[in-house]
C-alpha cells in the first residue's frame, strides 16, 4: 500500500494568516476537503455569460506548500475522475486514487519536494458544484437549468482554489484528456503562473471525430426514458451504462481487445450459437457500463461532455498557430500510440506549434487509457521533463 | 441516369425448362423478383441444427446468363443493405441501386459480359424471409424467435437460388463488410464453384474489436422500451437511430469528419454556448439515425449482427492458417487505408494466407463506407483483375 503524504493544516489555509504551524500530523490516508470559492458577494462569472454563486470546490492536496508558494503541481482530471488522484481515503479502499501511480514521494510529481493540489472541476458530482448540486436560489438540483460551463470556467474556479491555497506559481500543470484540455488553458489564461505544463492524449480543439463520439454518448443518456429531461428520482442507467459502453470502446484500442478477449464467448456450454453465450467483450463492456451507473451522475455527464466540446483554444483569441505559439511556458506534450479518441497526431500538433516544446509518443496497446495504466513509461519521461 | 440491361424472363428461369425464349423485352427498370426456395416438404437445415421452412429470396438480376451458366457474379450485400445493387427500380427512384457504380454495361462488373446476381440475404428485412416475416407455423411474425442464422446458411440460401436460375459457375462473387464474409465463405462451402472471389473491407473472423462495436449498437436497441423484447408496434426509433449513429461513426473516419465538418455548428445565430447550437456532425448524425430507424427492422438488425458476430471462416473447420489455405479461387482481397472496423491490416492477412491472393489497398478518407463511395477506385482494381 502506497504511503502518501497527508495534508498538512498549513497547506490547507490560505498563506499570510500569521499563525505559526504547529508540528504536523501525520497519517497514512488522504482527506478530501471542501471549500466555498464563489458566494453572492463574490459570485463566478461564467464565459457564456451566465453567473454562479455559491461554488464549493472539492480538493486534495499531496506534500507540502514551501514558503515562496511556488512548489505546487496542479493536477487535472478527465470526464468521470474526482479530486481523490492518490493514495487512500480510508481503509476500506481497494485501491488507490486514480494516478497514484505518479504522484507520490519518488515518484513523477513528488510529493517530497512539490506540493500536489487535485480539485474536482466546476460541473463534477463529486464535491465540487455542478448540476447535482442544489441551487440555492431554488433549493432543488440544478439538473439541466446549470448553466453551460466551459473549459476556461473550470481553470478559473482552479486558479481561486490555488490563490487561496497560497499558491503563487505552479512547477507544472498536468492532466489528460478533458484534463488536458484545461492544462492547454492554464498558460492562455494566466501566462505567468506555470512553468511548465505537461498536457497528454489532449487537443488544442475537440475534433469533429470526438464530437462525433460525444453526441452518440449524449443520445444514448438523452433517449433513456428514465432520463425525463433531467429531471430523473434515479439515474437513468441503461442510458449511461450505454455512454459508457461507446466511450469504453474509444478509450481502449482494437489490439488490446484482441488480446484480452479475442472471440472467447463467456458460457461455452451453451453452445457456440446459443443467444445467450455473449462475448467476453460484450460482458466486459456491459460490466463497465453497469459500474457507471451506479457512480455517476447523468445530467452531469452532459454537462461536462458539452465542456469538451466547446474546447477550442483558439476560440475568441487568435488563429490557432498564434494562440498556441504565444504560450511560453516550457511544455511536454504527451501522445498515446493507439489513441483511437485523441490521436497522436493532435498531441503532436501541440507541441509543434507551442515554441520548444518537446513530444513524447508512449508506446502502449492500451489506447486513450494509457493514461491511467502506463504509469512507469509516463512517469519516466515527465521525470526527465521535470529533473 | 444509368441504364441497366434488364433481367430477361429467361435468366430468371431454371435451365433446361425447354421452352424456346423469345426475344428479350428491355426496359430501363430493374425488378425485384421473389423466389420460394424452401417449404414444408424441404426445409432450409440451419448451421445452428435449427430448421426454417417457406424461405423467400428476394432478388435482383442484371445482364444475361449465358447457355453455359458459368458467366455469373455474386454480389453479396452489408447489413443493411437489399438486393438492389444497380440501376432503379421506377422512375421515383431518386438514386440508383447500391453499387451502381461498380455494376452495369463496361463496369468493373460489366453486364455486357457477365450475369449478376445480388440476392437479399437470409435474415433481411428487403423481401427475404427474415425476423419481420410471418411463421407459417403462427401465423405471426418471427420476431425474437427467429432461430440464430450464420454466414454459412446466408450462402447456402445463395447457392439454392443460384441453381435455380441456372447457375453452374461463379466466374466471381464480391462484396463487402457483412457481403465479404459471405465472400470468404462461398470457396470454403463450394470449392470448385468460384473461379475468383473479391471480398472487400471484411474479415477472415470477426475481430473483438467489431464485437465491442456490435454489441454497443445491440444495446441500443434492446435498451429502448419500445423494443419490449421483439414485440414492438411500431420500430423502437430512438434504439434503432443510435446503433446507427455507433454505426456510422465507425463506418467513416476521422479525417473525413474533420474535413466535411471540422467544429462548425448548425445554429451559429444562436451563440457558441447556446446548449441547442449543436454542431454540424451530430446533426449528421442524428439524420442518419432517423433514416435508418425509418427503413429497417430492429429485430433484422440484432439477427444479422449476430450472424456477423459468429463469423469465423476457421469455426469447425481447421485452424486459420489451413482453413484460408485451402481456398483454391483466385482472389483480390481488397482493403480501405482508414477503415476503421475492418482494419486494412485484416484484409493483407486474408490475402496473405490465402495461396497467390492479390492485396489491393484503396487510399481514400472515407473510411469502411468506402466501398459504397470510391466506384472509380475499386472498380478499376476489380476490372484489372477479372481482365
Amino acid at each position: 500500500m502506497t504511503q502518501i503524504a497527508t495534508l498538512s493544516r498549513r497547506s490547507g489555509a490560505p498563506k499570510g494568516t500569521g499563525t505559526s504551524p504547529s508540528p504536523l500530523p501525520t497519517s497514512k490516508f488522504v482527506q478530501t476537503k471542501a471549500i466555498r470559492l464563489y458566494d453572492k458577494t463574490s459570485p463566478l462569472k461564467l464565459e457564456s455569460g451566465a453567473t454562479l454563486t455559491h461554488v464549493s470546490v472539492a480538493y486534495e492536496t499531496f506534500g507540502t506548500l514551501n514558503d515562496e508558494g511556488t512548489n505546487a503541481i496542479l493536477i487535472c482530471h478527465a470526464l468521470t475522475a474526482n479530486a481523490h488522484a492518490a493514495g487512500y481515503n480510508s481503509p476500506e479502499d481497494k485501491s488507490p486514487g486514480w494516478w497514484d501511480g505518479l504522484i507520490g514521494p519518488g515518484r513523477a510529481f513528488d510529493t517530497d519536494k512539490y506540493f500536489v493540489v487535485c480539485p474536482n472541476i466546476l460541473g463534477s458530482c463529486y464535491g465540487t458544484t455542478g448540476p447535482a448540486s442544489i441551487n440555492p436560489q431554488t433549493g432543488r438540483p440544478y439538473r439541466m437549468s446549470f448553466p453551460t460551463i466551459t473549459v476556461r470556467d473550470i481553470v478559473r474556479v482552479q486558479k481561486r482554489l490555488l490563490d487561496v491555497l497560497g499558491v503563487n506559481r505552479l512547477a507544472t500543470v498536468s492532466g489528460s484528456s478533458l484534463g488536458g484540455m484545461q492544462v492547454l488553458e492554464w498558460p492562455l489564461l494566466y501566462p505567468d503562473f506555470c512553468e511548465t505544463i505537461i498536457p497528454i492524449s489532449t487537443a488544442a480543439k475537440q475534433s469533429a471525430w470526438c464530437l462525433a463520439l460525444n453526441a452518440a454518448a449524449r443520445a444514448a443518456i438523452t433517449s433513456d426514458p428514465d432520463w425525463n429531461n433531467g429531471n430523473y428520482t434515479q439515474q437513468p442507467a441503461h442510458g449511461m451504462a450505454l455512454a459508457r459502453m461507446i466511450g469504453m470502446i474509444s478509450y481502449r484500442s482494437p489490439q488490446e481487445f484482441t488480446e484480452r478477449f479475442g472471440r472467447e464467448q463467456k458460457h461455452p456450454e451453451a453452445g457456440y450459437f446459443d443467444p445467450a453465450n455473449i462475448f467476453q467483450i460484450e460482458s466486459y463492456l456491459r460490466h463497465h457500463g453497469e459500474k457507471l451507473a451506479e457512480r455517476f451522475d447523468a445530467n452531469t455527464y452532459l454537462v461536462l461532455a458539452r465542456a469538451m466540446d466547446l474546447h477550442d483554444v483558439a476560440y475568441g483569441r487568435d488563429t490557432l498557430l498564434r494562440t498556441l505559439g504565444s504560450i511560453r511556458a516550457r511544455t511536454l506534450s504527451i501522445g498515446i500510440s493507439t489513441d483511437q479518441r485523441y490521436h497522436s497526431a493532435e498531441q503532436k500538433e501541440i507541441a509543434r506549434l507551442i515554441s520548444g516544446a518537446r513530444y513524447a509518443e508512449i508506446d502502449s496497446i492500451h489506447g486513450h487509457d494509457a493514461f491511467l495504466i502506463e504509469f512507469e513509461k509516463i512517469g519516466r519521461v515527465i521525470s526527465e521533463f521535470l529533473g
